[in-house]
């Protein structure tokens, strides 16, 4: 099948040759996306893994076991993509080596071991990011898991099959927190989640707001063990997990998942001398271009530009990825669109709780030269007479030097987050300060919400604040 | 005790001293406020009701059952204004008369009928509404209930223990389809609604969007009777209501509800003198200011500014009247803040369907002289493989000349439509545009959300539409 595929990828000249080396959010939304802009264009999507187009944020919840196969989360065949598109997709194939001045992609079958060559007008770099592997001894034993593409999904979900006591995880991020949850669905007696910050999530909630989440942790079963260092990771014997060493102590696991963030798959940009950025990720304008014009990048590969400090960052999310992916998409295809850039709006659930965040923490503003101020407020999300009414922590920091310009905000409730999160999210892009916060007509029915929107509430409260501390320097 | 109240209210010349007509939503607001502003002021509400500070938009799930009584709804007792804040309360007890030059209120006992009259140096006006009774045959037969105070509940509630069959909701609005729902789980056989217009909701929702409901209601086994006007109520004898007639027909029934709007109490204003402004309601300025200076009024007795048009409406309701009754209160104990107006925001749900506008519709926005299109969506709230997603439909009603400013949303959806709302009132009042829309950073986890957010969808689609119509135009 590869073969003719190549075969027409080098062959007609008059159509525009578009190959997108990735094939899971952004590199599936690139190739849709150029297709629509121009449906000539032969366009060819390079896999590394067995498919395509899956929803791996699932991941969790089907190890959880709540979604009952993880086929459930392929979105798209990787087959409908040629039949529905006429998209080509070359998937077990790893591409090596970029040549910008041939305009040719240079890969290998991960199964023949055949190398393939594919020339382009305009390439796409959607390769993802991959586990950050901490550099220390046993990290590789048997027992020691990441969970990032499908096949380490289906790894640990066979691993928890074969029976497991206990579970250490390494990270207090998001997957940490998704998969302590699922773990102990799991009926997995010892889960320990072992931090080196003072705090779980340490990149989405302030210390006052993760204590919250820890105590909710704590009471689902989750050991915590915090300002705490993965040193080592201990072996039985026979290459299997023990456990693992930390700063203060050990703790004994029979199984070892490790969440310390990821890398971006930058490699084959920067050997093919494209430039890369923040965090070693691939640097974009907001065309999603790289620094060889006909090269796009986007995903988690890729940096992203903060609309609220205007600078390059690297959070790969699949929110993100899939819209730098149609923006790169069209593009690739000759179109101008424009990535906006973004407010860094992270949401996730772990048991009861969700928590997410927006824009800049207190210290993240400090740091861009703001002069913040932040207010915390509890309220709940229905009235109190309502049942079921559960609580909801909002916390918005503001810039005292700009009229109160809301600059973030960290959210945590039994639900309702993911609304408000979204509402500061575009605040944050329209320069809102707290006093349009204060005032916006929110809506309001008993099952769903209080009569005062807590939004509107804590933006109150920061106005106080904000005016007390103004007549203080007066 | 009310004339102890009344000798403090004359005595103490140094206070300032302020009466609220009115204890619900936007008179306790208000006196909260006040007392806050200004400590030493005195504050007296004068309430006609045995009770105030109660949840009325609880109603309908009291009546439902999912709510076990009525006093479950008393936000705060009379008494406790008078220990927790010394805010002086006179229930039952209705005003009869403001004297704006002596600066006098004159009103009656409901139980001793005996006049009083209190002196102030501010008024709040915060008489609320009544419904709207149709001036037709049989309006005051036994069985003809309206839902609007706390009286109103009870009534409906001890009618429904006595045992009925069969129900007849005049009006699709807010109250008709909450209370369908509540009539249905009360195991009443036959509820029908009659709406006059050609659809449910009217003033909520579109035409393409109130069928959705439609279905929904009929689903619950709701039956519809749309684009028929009641004639007359009928009568069994003795006074008892048999059913109604309409335009098309009659309809027996043991109850009749009746829901077709509210008025607001603005006759004491407009004796007073106070001009009136939008729909009878008393005019005020973004001051809650009336048109005599130390008098303001808030809540479902006054008009709102709308920040989408910049032109006064009316539109009663818990979360404007609470907002205006706290800038009234400020502003009468000396402050001078500022009501920023309302975008029209409202939200309910009918048995599993939650339903919401903001803004303006297209018919509004053309009679507005904008030049509108709109677009609407059908996605889903959660990752398509997470179970129980559900679905969401969005329209966005934007502006083809000002560069898709945004002017309106409607939207349905099993659950996410409040946040969804609420964003979109933002954005009103914020002047977004569609593009703001479709690139702000929504955050998503699969438990709570698509890794599109569909409000990014529907603007997406809405620029696609603009642009479409302006290369159309060139």
């Amino acid at each position: 099948m590869s073969s003719k595929k190549i075969i027409n990828n080098t062959d007609n000249k008059k159509n525009k040759k578009i190959v997108i080396i990735g094939g899971v959010a952004a590199g599936t939304s690139a190739a849709s996306k150029a297709k629509r802009v121009d449906p000539t264009a032969q366009i060819t999507i390079l896999q590394e893994e067995p498919l395509v187009s899956y929803g791996a944020c699932g991941m969790p919840y089907v190890i959880e076991g709540l979604i009952d196969s993880f086929e459930k989360l392929i979105e798209r065949p990787a087959d409908d993509f040629k039949k529905q598109y006429d998209i080509d997709v070359i998937v077990n194939t790893r591409a090596e080596k970029i040549d910008p001045l041939q305009q040719k992609v240079y890969a290998i079958s991960l199964k023949s071991h055949k190398r393939i060559s594919l020339e382009y007008d305009s390439l796409v770099i959607a390769t993802g990011a991959r586990p950050f592997v901490p550099p220390i001894r046993g990290i590789r034993l048997d027992g020691v898991v990441f969970l990032r593409n499908y096949g380490d999904g289906k790894k640990i979900k066979a691993l928890i099959a074969k029976g497991i006591d206990s579970v250490v995880i390494v990270g207090a991020g998001l997957i940490g927190l998704e998969m302590a949850e699922s773990f102990k669905k799991n009926d997995i007696d010892s889960v320990t989640i072992v931090e080196m910050a003072d705090h779980v999530l340490p990149n989405i909630l302030d210390n006052d707001l993760a204590k919250i989440m820890q105590k909710h942790l704590q009471d689902k079963g989750v050991k915590l063990r915090l300002g705490e260092k993965l040193v080592e990771i201990l072996e039985e014997g026979n290459r299997k997990v023990r456990g693992i060493k930390t700063t203060k102590g050990s703790i004994e696991s029979d199984l070892v998942l490790v969440g310390t963030g990821v890398i971006p798959n930058s490699e084959i940009a920067r050997d093919a001398g494209i430039e890369l950025g923040y965090a070693n990720a691939i640097r974009v304008d907001e065309h999603m271009r790289t620094s060889t014009s006909n090269i796009f990048a986007a995903g988690d590969c890729a940096t992203a530009k903060s609309y609220v400090t205007g600078k390059d960052t690297y959070l790969p999310l699949g929110t993100t990825a899939n819209k730098q992916g149609r923006v790169a998409g069209e593009n690739a295809a000759g179109g101008n669109a424009i990535f906006r850039g973004i407010a860094g709006s992270a949401i996730s659930k772990s048991f009861d709780l969700y928590f997410g965040k927006t824009g800049l923490s207190f210290d993240e503003a400090l740091k861009e030269g703001f002069e913040p101020t932040e207010e915390t407020i509890e309220s709940i999300t229905r009235s109190g007479y309502y049942p079921d009414s559960k609580p909801i922590w909002i916390k918005i920091i503001s810039d005292k030097k700009s009229n109160g310009r809301v600059l973030g905000s960290q959210i945590i409730g039994g639900e309702g987050v993911k609304g408000r999160i979204d509402l500061i999210a575009l605040a944050l892009l329209l320069k809102a300060n707290i006093v349009d916060l204060a005032n916006y007509d929110s809506c309001y029915v008993p099952p769903i919400s209080p009569v005062w929107e807590p939004v509107n509430i804590a933006a109150s409260q920061a106005i106080k604040m904000i005016s007390k501390s103004i007549s203080l320097h007066r």
